[in-house]
């Protein structure tokens, strides 16, 4: 093949990149390019139920693989994808979404299409993602097209943000050279300045040597940002004791004799709050600061000796060194570190994590308390666990991952139903991966009515290694707990939820109710039901105003920002 | 009372437009704004499943009230709405669209609050919908808020498109002087320039005048800026024959003497094409042109003597006045009319409107082309008719209304789902008019998939007025016939439809299916079927590539469209 179509380069530049999965809905102006799509061997077209699900399925994938593609149509569907969108750049997601736009002919003639605003303006909703992209293309010559796509596809990777691509209809079955494809899309970070780079690790290196009580945090951008095995190096170099955020959570295995809790400022287990705004000295990586992932920026260091690593700068206290990127600056701290430890430094003991578990009768009504203390126990290493806004994301933070886990949830944007969208997602990366990986989900019964539909692409692509937690409390919890504790705007009309599998032709499944701390018990229990080989959905019942202590906290913290003048 | 809160004065502003229904989703920066819905009385909250749902729906409300008010909660909330909301602005839709924004002062610290990017932008998501909005308000001073507020009204109103309102938390419980309620918001349109508007009447007078084969052409604008009770005097007037585009059905009533039918370009029935396209002068009312309410474009009249009245100017041949505005120009021509009439004008018959039944027998499967011949039988005066862009917006276009129905369809902006979330609207608008107004939708299996949850809605609040039909032909089949007729990403995930409103906790509802001919009609004859007192799915089993034949043409010219270079 010396050519090839100019839609079927864009999906080969993917596949390279182990993207293998393409979400997205079918539109007219979009029709063309789907076909290229199974032209790639072992690619395959998701078919979400809606747009904005698809973008959070997109997301989903990204967070597991590094690198997701979502396929609109322009105007309406585009639209619909936005807020999804606009998470993966709050939460730095890698995330190519690419639009069907309309033919350049039809552009120039300004035709008043359907799916326009009637006016002409075919700009407008490229403009608009422009607010939340990274870089964005509007491809208009057949001749720059496949530059311009490995230019988009390597920021979307770099940066891990969404990057907006607008595909004519009329170029897509255009060809271009396929000898372009020999040479894989550059995807190496800029080189920093080595001389910043040298007077920050100096600084750092200088930090450490004097530090008596250090520790390090880690914040999602960390895993975002390919920084799991540096953080990992660092702490095995150096003994410290390691944190995570809630973001964060994940980033470091939490098996390690290091570890030593979440941080989430005064929200936090006593003791791990005491080890961190004790300390003399704070590593901080991938920080991603937000008042959900700090307990309304309660931090309270002791210290001024502040280092922050950040994908695109590090600051060392005051002083700002821009252009300074964490991956290969912790890489160079990790090769001089061991020669400039403090040698009167000795590894203080790092909190307990031990879960508290009250102990209850069998009949018990099962609580939040109890569910997220016992939860631990019936994780399993390489599990995918996904959280959503509310009582689940929160509840999480005092449970333990086994190694390998991944941790999905999001925090900083806070969209309530991303999960259902972001576990499909997460589903079909992982039959990719191993299709033995479990993929569990909790979502409260409120946000699940936002994108139930979502649980139909589960049943299409028989994702029988997904379980979906379904946390029934009667109606937004977390918003009563902000204001509005009986008000009817935070009710929700009742659903049979475990009607929504059959409703929806799933193939194997499995549909459960949970409601006393014995009945929990037995089914963590209980080895048949760990095994994923079935899409199962559990609803636990809890109590309507139940929730985890620290969303209680939280949720006082934030009424008193809204109202304050 | 001499003083209300700034979050009472809005509700209580709507309340005088007999805006009764607030539509949307409760989320932290607009909860104690919601807290004031309760307070004016007979106003409700409807509490739907998600924004975009929220946004279709408050369409929909506006479609048959004339405004509505949707209320989302910041950067989440608000990005979800944004397809619903530009289809609003496409179609000539009024729409208040109330976003709570963080406080003033979180604005002013740049808090990483969740809802944001994490860059301390709190303008960004006000500055991507102002690309879809008539004017935006960011409110800051609770001084000017009422006035703004006034204004934002006013101006969603009578430009009937969609206004953004971002309105800070801790604004909403400020006091704010309550006589300024006294005064009603002024909703007049701004004269027109007399001199302007005697030259336009004058030479519309003159083509009259001259005119011996002219007709009206009424399109969709005519009915949502207010202009359907001139057209009819027009008509009765004049005795010309008229005519609609299928976005303008039931704009005028076609039980009218002098209906001609909806007028398609190359796509219309035989005798229509033939009658618009011979008249030697068109006058045309509230056009809103695009592909799927023209043929894609396929006008071909024989004169050049046309007139078009549009909302903000008028078109006479080639002379365009800016700011002649339809309303008082088409009154002042209603009364001159009379007196300048063509003596020699005969009326021309106009088309038979006899629709073609083929006789079949009862057992004969069912087809698109029997059930859009027979459906108008079934209709009364008085419906709301909701259909889906697809087959349905196609189909409808042969079928019948009875006096009083109001048509809703999204031919320009063609968002699939939208008409789900519109069946709410219109179906809470009508009881607030009247219970017993019957609110119809046509839906296909597949758009059915991207807003379902909004069903459940109709089941919270009880809408027993709704008969929702779900037309089953497995899959996309519209875009099958635009592109990709066998194609997988054409198909979907099939459902057990008939479980939706068991599944959503309806109360009083019947489901049914219809396969053959037989079937249908003798539910059409069924009269308790008739009396809409519980909420009716019907799922009509439809041949998988079967299609109105409009249809079937208007996708071999989109086709044609996209592929253009």
């Amino acid at each position: 093949m010396s050519e090839v179509t100019l839609g079927r380069y864009l999906f080969e530049r993917l596949h390279q990149l182990q993207v293998d999965t393409i979400f997205g809905l079918p539109g007219d102006f979009n029709l063309s390019l789907l076909d290229k799509v199974y032209e790639v061997p072992n690619m395959r077209w998701a078919g979400n139920a809606n747009e904005l699900n698809a973008a959070y399925a997109a997301d989903g994938y990204s967070r597991i693989k590094g690198l997701a593609c979502l396929v609109t149509t322009f105007g309406v569907g585009e639209l619909s994808a936005l807020n999804g969108v606009g998470g993966a750049y709050a939460e730095h997601v890698g995330l190519l979404h690419v639009v069907g736009v309309p033919s350049i002919a039809s552009q120039a003639k300004q035709l008043l299409l359907h799916h326009t605003l009637g006016n002409g303006d075919f700009t407008v909703f490229h403009r608009m993602s422009n607010n939340i992209s990274q870089t964005t293309a509007f491809l208009s010559d057949i001749t720059s097209a496949p530059s311009e796509i490995d230019r988009c596809i390597r920021e979307a990777y770099v940066y891990q943000r969404p990057v907006y691509v607008g595909l004519p209809a009329n170029l897509v079955d255009l060809k271009v050279p396929a000898d372009r494809l020999q040479t894989p899309i550059d995807l190496s970070l800029k080189r920093n300045d080595p001389e910043a780079q040298e007077e920050v690790v100096n600084n750092v290196l200088t930090l450490i040597q004097q530090a008596s009580n250090p520790i390090i945090l880690v914040d999602a951008c960390a895993s975002r940002h390919s920084c799991k095995k540096e953080v990992e190096k660092l702490v095995n170099l150096t003994q410290f004791p390691v944190f995570t955020t809630p973001m964060g959570k994940s980033a470091i295995a939490e098996s390690h004799p290091r570890f030593g809790g979440v941080y989430v400022g005064s929200l936090s287990q006593d003791d791990v709050k005491k080890s961190v705004e004790s300390a003399d000295f704070v590593l901080s990586i991938g920080a991603l600061l937000s008042d959900f992932n700090t307990g309304s920026f309660t931090y309270s260091y002791k210290t001024k000796n502040i280092v922050e690593f950040h994908s695109d700068y590090t600051k060392i206290r005051q002083a700002t060194f821009p252009g300074v990127q964490m991956k290969e600056a912790l890489q160079q701290l990790i090769s001089e570190v061991s020669t400039h430890l403090n040698p009167n430094y000795v590894p203080v003991p790092v909190p307990s994590v031990n879960l508290p578990v009250t102990p209850a009768s069998p009949d018990t009504i099962l609580t939040q308390e109890y569910l997220w203390s016992k939860v631990s126990s019936w994780f399993q290493e390489g599990d995918i666990i996904v959280t959503e806004t509310g009582t689940s994301a929160f509840g999480i933070v005092q449970s333990r991952f086994p190694n390998n886990t991944i941790g999905i949830s999001q925090v900083l944007w806070g969209s309530i139903g991303f999960t259902v969208g972001a576990t499909v997602g997460a589903a079909m990366a992982a039959q990719e991966i191993d299709p033995k990986k479990r993929v569990i989900l909790f979502v409260g019964d409120g946000s699940l009515q936002l994108t139930v539909q979502e649980i139909s692409t589960l049943c299409k692509w028989e994702c029988n290694n997904t379980y979906l937690y379904v946390l029934n409390n009667d109606g937004y919890t977390i918003e009563r707990l902000i204001h509005g504790m009986n008000a009817t705007y935070n009710d929700i009309q009742p659903w049979n939820n475990l009607d929504i599998l059959p409703l929806f032709n799933a193939k194997e499944y499995e549909t459960l109710t949970v409601k006393t701390t014995g009945e929990l018990d037995s089914l963590f229990k209980n080895k048949k039901f760990a095994i994923p080989n079935k899409i199962r959905m559990i609803e636990i019942m809890l109590p309507r105003m139940d929730a985890p202590s620290n969303l209680v906290a939280q949720a006082k913290l934030s009424e008193k920002v809204n109202l304050e003048n």
